[in-house]
């Protein structure tokens, strides 16, 4: 077990949930900041030689869990929550892939953010692969949009 | 800030790091059993529609956090952590995409861990989409694998 601590915060333009498109096929094309924390600047070194990364984020200001969630994707149904992309998961954490626009210092430009302004950040990864399209089987979110829902 | 709780655990043929297979580039084809709290099990509704999941886990046999990271992928040079995926962490948290071979209840039968036997599983969610990897950078690793390093 161990205390989560923020290595950064998101400057985005999104101060109010309902702003943030929504559903697990939204497009999030959202330019913004990762401003990482002076004391980790040099866990950054070379980062900006990667297109594209993993951000691990603490939903902040979710609330309680919920084991089941309703999603705007596919608003007639839950889903247990680890199917889905609610926020309000037994541990807050969120995860977006960004794609690395500049760095300058201890700022990470950054493009396709999708949490409120002023949300912790925990962790930056390389983003490194990807599944095939055609391997992929996306579960309940495909019938929704077959539905005519999304 | 919150403190982290296990949703599940790991159950992988892998009782050392060292039998691990290692680098960014690693192939990770090892099957296993990620199996879920009890409490967790409505949390899974559905989720057996999905081929792919992501696994944020907690590295908890890790030791110290350090920002300089030299990793076996390219053991010449130093990187920033958050350009690496090295396990000591400022956040000790890992993260895995896997295939669901199957669920049986609270038993998730998967392909693709790379994790310890008994990892601590905090999270797991719908992996949906991938970058083009025409559209990818790899930074460092790209360089190591051309150099004739991997």
């Amino acid at each position: 077990m161990f205390a989560s601590q923020p290595i950064a915060y998101v400057h985005s333009p999104y101060s109010e949930t309902s702003a943030i498109p929504k559903g697990m096929g939204a497009k999030h094309e959202a330019e913004g900041i990762i401003e990482v924390l002076r004391e980790f600047e040099p866990g950054l070194k070379d980062i900006e030689g990667f297109s594209h990364l993993y951000i691990i984020w603490e939903f902040d200001r979710a609330g309680e869990f919920s084991l089941s969630a309703t999603v705007p994707t596919d608003p007639n149904r839950s889903h247990g929550v680890f199917a889905t992309r609610s926020p309000r998961r037994p541990n807050p954490l969120g995860l977006t892939v960004v794609e690395l626009l500049r760095r300058e210092g201890t700022t990470l430009h950054v493009r396709g953010l999708d949490m409120l302004d002023r949300t912790p950040v925990l962790d930056i990864k390389p983003y490194l692969s990807s599944i095939p399209m055609e391997k992929l089987r996306r579960g309940w979110l495909a019938e929704a949009e077959q539905a005519g829902k999304v």
